[in-house]
């Protein structure tokens, strides 16, 4: 119950995707579209019950100086945020993840803020892990014990994450990824649990990105969206101005950064599936069977 | 640009009009319902371009221990706070001010939240004095210059409060008030400030609600909504249950407390009045004639 | 690494012991004096290698309205809350906890702020559990699955707490509190873990105190200071004056809340005992034999 | 009554000097060891009353992408925060001013924050005018009207800031600098304010660094401590090792960045002295008489 984009090519101030395009990530932050929530209540009086506040939290994660991986991250809205606009005018990167979050319910802390880092991967998600409670436990026992003490938030997000990196990421991360959707789908047989997983998720080392849409097939509800850029890299950003990117720019984002959006620009990943990104390069999808 | 409530009857614990109604203030801080925001450009995606979110932080100040006035203000959301759950069960009164703040553009601070406190009255709005930096610095000369420096944010608020207080707000509410509305329009005449001021206001020394309804004559917008509730005490706290008030109970809020209510329990504040509540008896209305 | 304080006895506004005594919780925050930590690189400039400053987060939990508890916990700093003292100025108990947190190294967050509250008990902790990351997942696996979900920070207190309620806190908390020390000597022994689990902590249903001072008999450290009150009960609150506490209190504490106190008012609890102080009695203790 | 650095030389990590030295700014931040302050009670414990926590707050401003100004600030300390730790690893400049604060009896708020940023300039101060209180109003009203509305927090940094700004510190800086001590002085003066102003205050425009250190003359009290740095370039980093700065560094802190400093590295400013620092040539100093 998120929206994140990711952006991969060459280095640009991330306030060029985050915070300019007039509907950049900070705009989604309190006014998003595409957020259904078809079984959330209070989404009952918004139009297609499509949710617009994303207001509990915000963070980016970036290939950064000398490679490594930079990480900002706040509980407070994004909105409003003079910090965040300080640093998304400074921060320069070629690779970069950034989150507004919703967590109805949840708990609202740094540790639980996206993009996660460890050990050389960013992660972040939208959706949930459905009955979470009932299989927490399952799954974090599943983490490799040398990693288990780095888990320092209480979210499902983590827990996919560390999952992922204890079954190889950094090796195969469309092989990790895969087995972590088929580990919580497997809890969820095992306990009974009727809610769906629901995921879009993208996991990147500053080379490449990693992205994935997955809901359960006996969830009933469909995976959140998912969208990636195409054709020529140009973002409205109001009153008519358009402004450029780079030409090897890829975006990858819950939804566009633009209010009139078009499908040239603009394409769908289909729901149960897992591509890569990598330089320079047309990205590769492939059906994520787990 | 925010949602309040005012209470004044038996004391009880402020959970029972800020927490357990359908569309309590906390609810009203995520979905807000009759926000209207005619110029302001995120509302424009939404039905009536009614804004939904205040997430700009949560106060509340009570009448508390031996008629002390107390005080609790955060600038992070309410919706998911747990501390303010676990205060608005414990803390009891029978005169309290709460207040869920949307401030587009302005400065998120604990010394901006509202309800302020200051010399035995507490003092909540919404609204906004339009054109407000080219004014503020004459409005702000008129404070008594003893009480200057007790002004700690930076907000349009806060410096009408001082203006009341500078005019005798103990001495006589309604007439401090409205020379404060006064004062604030000749700012925007002399200054040729076309923006409203738009306002409603509760000023409160523990034992009486004074509320004002205002929208600038020459400004070409109607003032923020403003109810009362009348009649029978119940309160509708969701699946159908209704919560009983204490008798004597006396509400004014933006906007009603519950999803589906009617107008037998809750009459508009016409605009351009100022209205006194006081222990026992029937509101005594006027007209706001500044 | 922190301070704390217990009061059991007839009701007080919680700031007579958290705010006004002249070492009061909050002067502890800024300057504490008896926080010895032989091995904490920091403390070396200070006179007896004592710590002064427990800035990591503030909270107290409360017996409150109809006996639930109350909790209020934030991760800024005591010394110049204005919530927290207003909080303190209203808030009326007869058994209350409240803590000022040094958490070097540790995370700051809301979810680690003490006391912690889960089924009707109140918990806190000062000290540390030594190579902790090293034994936090025998611990943690030691929950019962249906507690476990209910962890939502990562620190050390948390498990404890969660341990004994596992344990059986709400039926002989003397038993639980006793086999989660003894518990978590097994996890250092089993893995080889050299630092010492140093712990004072306090327990409570709302209704009684349930103490503790203990450190590994071979970890070469003395436990954190723990003192009881008794005798008259007054405090020192600066310029020579003294407050007067109701004639049952009973206050467990860190360190005296006065600069200037005395044996005949402060008496150190030894290490290796835990003590239960119940209404209207003497505190019972005995020795801690995990 | 807080802590600051600030560099000019060639671009760095901002960590090199804020996070690595042995005692940065971070360390300051808990352990300062040259906050001298003889009438601040809670300092009466500790060595020739040095007071060690700079816990309300942290700031970095500096020169960044295309030559404009960043700026990060956060209420929370510095000493756990996470954020700062990466941040200070990806940002690189020439010219930074960092600030840890103590605030004892101040209002905590971003907007009260150091470095502030206006107009091109950044500003950071150690020590407080006396009695500000009384003397607020005359400053304030002197500051130019269309910057009026510009001052976002409610301290006397910002005031002598923007009085600067007002009396031409983009055109003379030492001349704007010296009419707002003499301002301030005569504002003492007219209402009868015994207590000092103390200062030590650096303005940069991002290409030079203007320090001053002032204690009014009739005020009984030094000055804040103020050092810059000559000679070698070497830092201790802890364990003996050191990191090496680029030749053209230069350095002006409240305190050594080294806990065994010589004074052939480190050299103090004397009081009612301002300092002018460009790149390449050493800085120059004049009697500052306001």
């Amino acid at each position: 119950m998120c929206r994140w984009i990711s952006y991969l090519g060459s280095p640009l101030p991330i306030e060029d995707v985050i915070v300019r395009p007039d509907h950049s990530l900070i705009d989604q932050s309190l006014t998003a579209r595409d957020l259904f929530l078809p079984t959330y209540a209070p989404a009952a009086q918004f139009r297609d019950r499509a949710f617009p506040t994303n207001g509990d939290g915000f963070g980016v994660a970036w290939s950064g100086r000398g490679g490594a991986l930079g990480q900002y991250r706040q509980t407070t809205p994004a909105w409003d945020s003079q910090n965040l606009r300080h640093l998304a005018a400074q921060i320069e990167s070629g690779c970069f993840l950034a989150h507004v979050r919703a967590a109805p319910g949840g708990t609202i802390a740094e540790q639980n803020a996206h993009p996660f880092v460890h050990g050389g991967w960013m992660f972040q998600h939208n959706g949930e892990i459905g009955g979470f409670d009932a299989i927490k436990r399952d799954l974090t026992l599943d983490v490799d014990p040398d990693l288990y003490p780095h888990i320092l938030g209480n979210g499902d997000t983590e827990v996919c994450f560390f999952l992922a990196l204890t079954y190889g990421l950094a090796d195969d991360p469309v092989a990790a990824l895969t087995r972590m959707v088929a580990r919580v789908e497997r809890a969820r047989a095992e306990r009974g649990v009727a809610a769906a997983f629901r995921a879009t998720i993208c996991a990147s080392d500053g080379d490449r990105l990693v992205v994935l849409r997955w809901a359960s097939p006996d969830g009933g509800a469909a995976g959140p969206s998912l969208f990636h850029s195409i054709g020529p890299e140009t973002l409205h950003i109001g009153e008519g101005a358009v402004e450029q990117l780079p030409p090897d720019a890829q975006l990858v984002v819950s939804e566009p950064l633009e209010l009139h959006w078009s499908r040239r620009h603009w394409e769908e990943i289909p729901e149960g599936t897992i591509g890569v990104f990598e330089r320079g390069v047309a990205p590769v999808f492939s059906r994520l069977a787990p």
